[in-house]
């Protein structure tokens, strides 16, 4: 099948390489030339360039660009689509990306894969990327079953497991697993560095270790990521980070009080309900 | 030097472990004859056995029994004791232990080898346990200086990176990088499994991955440990807590108000601090 992708960083250059071991025939556009040159020499594609009129020949195109490029980006390709051509996205949020995609092509679907690398760029790509990782798509009432079912055709071969479900309750869960996390974790490292007394701030930057690492880790990360985060999943994100709130408070109550019975009761609850999410 | 272990578990098995493998000589005493029986057969200790008894030889005795057990094994430990006899332990907090040990014994320092695995009990203790691990001392004014010098003599050349600072900034570093984190992964935990929509809670399981495995461990671990925390750390734990909830809320705001320019400076400035607490 002929696939166009547009956007060669980590996650187009990674399907661009995957859907090819798979024997589909790849075509990428990018802003960058050289990024055009290093996808062709990587493997990534069969062949890209800077215009998205390469995308004419595409059955399947993979919109990869970032969250804020998407609808812009759509505006100028649909001009250069068949009408049969089905659009998709990896987009990490999706009510507000089917919400500004789905009217401007109706043969689209969302879709969410998850998965990642401290690195981006298409030299960070992979072509193993999304083996066992999920691969959320959000069809809608709207959404034709065909362009669904041609994705998911698509991107199961590549060992995905996929989940299909509404765009909102895509975005309430990864609100929780992922938004949230970035948001009190970064809360932590700026909490720490709060600390007035110099003497004891020296003293925790030298005792810390990897349970500090694990639990600040994502919220040290790219800045850009977790800004994206609240302004594309501002409402649900708002929504987990009230629930969090009304925790936290709860469990300063309880230690505030000496309720120890109950702070161990809820303690003994995270680490019982922990591996559910970790399966 | 005659050195007495009491408490065979983790810590102290390591400890006689790495102080034998030094020259030493090693007297351990656990509660159970078949700890003691391991401790023996594993080379942690040169002899070991139930009663206090076995401490009367020893120039310093290490107390690594759970912080609960201190204060009653100290009172039975002082009878078995010469005058000169240094007394040290391993506890995870000190203000509670060098205000409760201290008056029970002069020649007493406080300690905190901040090393551990996942497991406990003398079948999980390592000879390098400590090795490039703090080691934190916490002298006050009427310890004896020569108790200090000699604990650190003999824990330094287990590659030890040594700290010496007052049991409450000990306790309140601690409470920043160790204790704190434990209560914001807890209710991550917590705030997840609150979910109402069954829908979305089970795809929030199914889509976790290493962002929220990584952020949730502390908080899923052994609720014992946590408590302990909260209860023998409990001043400097509030602070902590009541200056991450001001961070939060802080949060909050500026998401609620759409001001990302905030947000932004609030996510460069962690992700600028994190290494500076990972070193």
């Amino acid at each position: 099948m002929n696939i166009g992708i547009v956007g060669l960083g980590l996650i187009g250059g990674s399907l661009g390489l995957a859907l090819r071991s798979h024997g589909h025939t790849v075509l990428g556009v990018s802003r960058q030339s050289h990024t055009c040159q290093r996808a062709i020499a990587r493997g990534a594609v069969d062949d890209a360039g800077l215009s998205l009129n390469l995308m004419q020949s595409a059955e399947v195109v993979f919109l990869c660009t970032p969250l804020a490029a998407m609808q812009a980006t759509v505006v100028e390709l649909v001009p250069h689509l068949t009408a049969d051509t089905v659009l998709t996205d990896v987009g990490s949020v999706k009510g507000w990306v089917v919400k500004t995609i789905a009217p401007l092509w109706s043969n689209f679907v969302g879709g969410h894969p998850m998965a990642g690398t401290a690195e981006s760029g298409i030299e960070a790509a992979l072509p193993d990327l999304f083996s066992n990782a999920p691969y959320v798509l959000t069809p809608t009432e709207t959404t034709p079953a065909g362009a669904v079912q041609l994705v998911e055709a698509l991107v199961r071969p590549l060992q995905t497991r996929i989940y299909r479900c509404r765009p909102d309750d895509h975005d309430r869960a990864v609100a929780w697993i992922s938004h949230l996390p970035v948001m009190t974790s970064a809360s932590l490292i700026a909490a720490c560095i709060g600390e007035a007394d110099p003497a004891v701030l020296e003293l925790a930057c030298g005792l810390a270790s990897s349970g500090f690492r694990d639990t600040s880790r994502v919220g040290g990360g790219n800045p850009e990521l977790g800004l994206m985060m609240a302004q594309y999943n501002q409402v649900a994100l708002i929504r987990s980070l009230h629930a969090y709130r009304d925790t936290l408070n709860q469990m300063i109550a309880h230690i505030e009080q000496s309720d120890w019975r109950s702070l161990e009761a809820l303690l003994k609850q995270t680490q019982q309900a922990r591996p559910e999410f970790l399966q």
